[in-house]
């Protein structure tokens, strides 16, 4: 392990850890922050992004070496006192341990949709701007095997600190694309030869009632607009059974639900 | 409408407003905060607990005609501008509508089951001391039905103004009782009749080859720890399927899917 001491908060190898929330608001360029060993464990054992450094409390990094030992070699392991790391991150990171990812070049929805075996399961959530239901909502894809995650241009960034946080790390797991607007992810989906159902409290039918296509695109929107009308039109959609009176569903649920419906997994 | 001015955030008569959120931390000896028109029309609609006021900005009130309408017959409706209702709060209360209401006798679990139908869903949260968790458990035992939730001792309170909140004001809505230890809870369910299935990632057979009892109750435990090994050996056991390698579920995800499942609901 390439373990590198830092006694200064203002070290320039540190930079990309300065002022956390600050940076969230502003973005950065190309890079993440992951946080917490679950997180790390996903971000290494996945490989899917490229982990440039991590920055770990001193009285932590014992507990640390099982999760390092699955970063890649050479990477740098900035080693601090919980004062130090404070001031770097701009507050109490209670977390212990911090990781840098670069973004990498986005994969294009067609390219992505190709690379996709024959048999597939992909979520599409369209107009989420929350972090935690994108964070859920990728948490979901993985737990139920989805193969990937399509967002229209009008989603929040996965890759958002929080998002990562609340996806328990698959955030930098499920493969995701992120494509125009919903109708353009519609004609992308088409092109594969995807079936599509959007789901909606007004749909035509009951999930359960609905086949399941060897390649499907499960579309979520928003709480309060669902997803938008002209897409309603054009796609068969789906409802989730609900009781009268209360027919109010969160949209991390809703894909939870639905996911754990259509995949294929058996364990 | 018994419709009051309020010009001094000192008045007396809006002093259960005061400092919301440090009032959050002590508690409010039998009384809780609703929050928002959508909350506030299921706390009236309900009528399951008694609203004392409502504190209104003057500029939404032409616009909770509808809402307020629903309120008891002389219900106090505090009106206030933005300057004077943020002094009271103690923070920008960007929601506009706030309402306290009076937590009443809390039934015994013994009353609260013997009411309940032959045929009933009850949801039992064990350990969850995260509002967010069990707001979310109440939205969704209001979305499918649930004829109740019954929480063990440790659990936090769903009457919380977090937990109402993101409940959608189904915390006001769905009958719960707070019982002692899960074991407890667990004979008082069996006196009354029902069967009793605990989730668990290690459980013994997929939620959808399990039986539906006319009166079942489904246990949720916490993600780290899960439910307590003396239930999990005594009680039978149900998992979730999900993909390998990634097997970790919110259990507010959770509680969404196997209420999904066995709900009577049709819409």
């Amino acid at each position: 392990m390439n373990i590198i001491r830092i006694e200064d908060p203002a070290d320039p190898r540190v930079a990309p850890y300065l002022s956390i929330r600050e940076r969230d608001l502003v973005g950065r360029e190309g890079r993440f922050v992951a946080e917490g060993k679950v997180v790390l464990n996903v971000l290494f054992a996945a490989g899917r992004f490229q982990a440039e450094s991590v920055l770990v409390l001193e009285n932590r990094l014992a507990g640390m070496t099982e999760t390092l030992a699955l970063a890649p070699d050479g990477m740098p392991v900035y080693v601090a006192s919980a004062a130090v790391i404070d001031a770097i991150a701009g507050f109490h990171m209670h977390r212990g341990i911090l990781a840098i990812g670069s973004k990498g070049v986005a994969p294009s929805v067609d390219d992505m949709l190709a690379a996709l075996p024959e048999r597939a399961l992909v979520a599409v959530p369209v107009g989420i701007s929350n972090h935690d239901n994108i964070g859920s909502i990728f948490r979901n894809a993985a737990a139920f095997g989805a193969d990937a995650v399509l967002l229209d241009e009008t989603c929040c960034d996965p890759l958002y600190r929080k998002a990562i946080r609340v996806s328990v790390g698959a955030a930098l797991k499920v493969p995701f694309a992120v494509g125009g607007t919903a109708s353009n992810l519609a004609d992308a989906l088409s092109r594969h030869g995807f079936g599509q159902l959007a789901l909606s409290p007004a749909g035509e039918a009951d999930i359960r009632d609905m086949p399941r296509p060897g390649r499907l695109a499960l579309y979520f929107g928003t709480e309060g607009e669902g997803l938008p009308e002209p897409l309603l039109k054009r796609l068969t959609t789906a409802r989730i059974r609900m009781a009268p009176g209360f027919d109010s569903l969160n949209v991390a649920a809703a894909s939870a639900i639905a996911l754990h419906h259509f995949t294929d997994a058996t364990g």
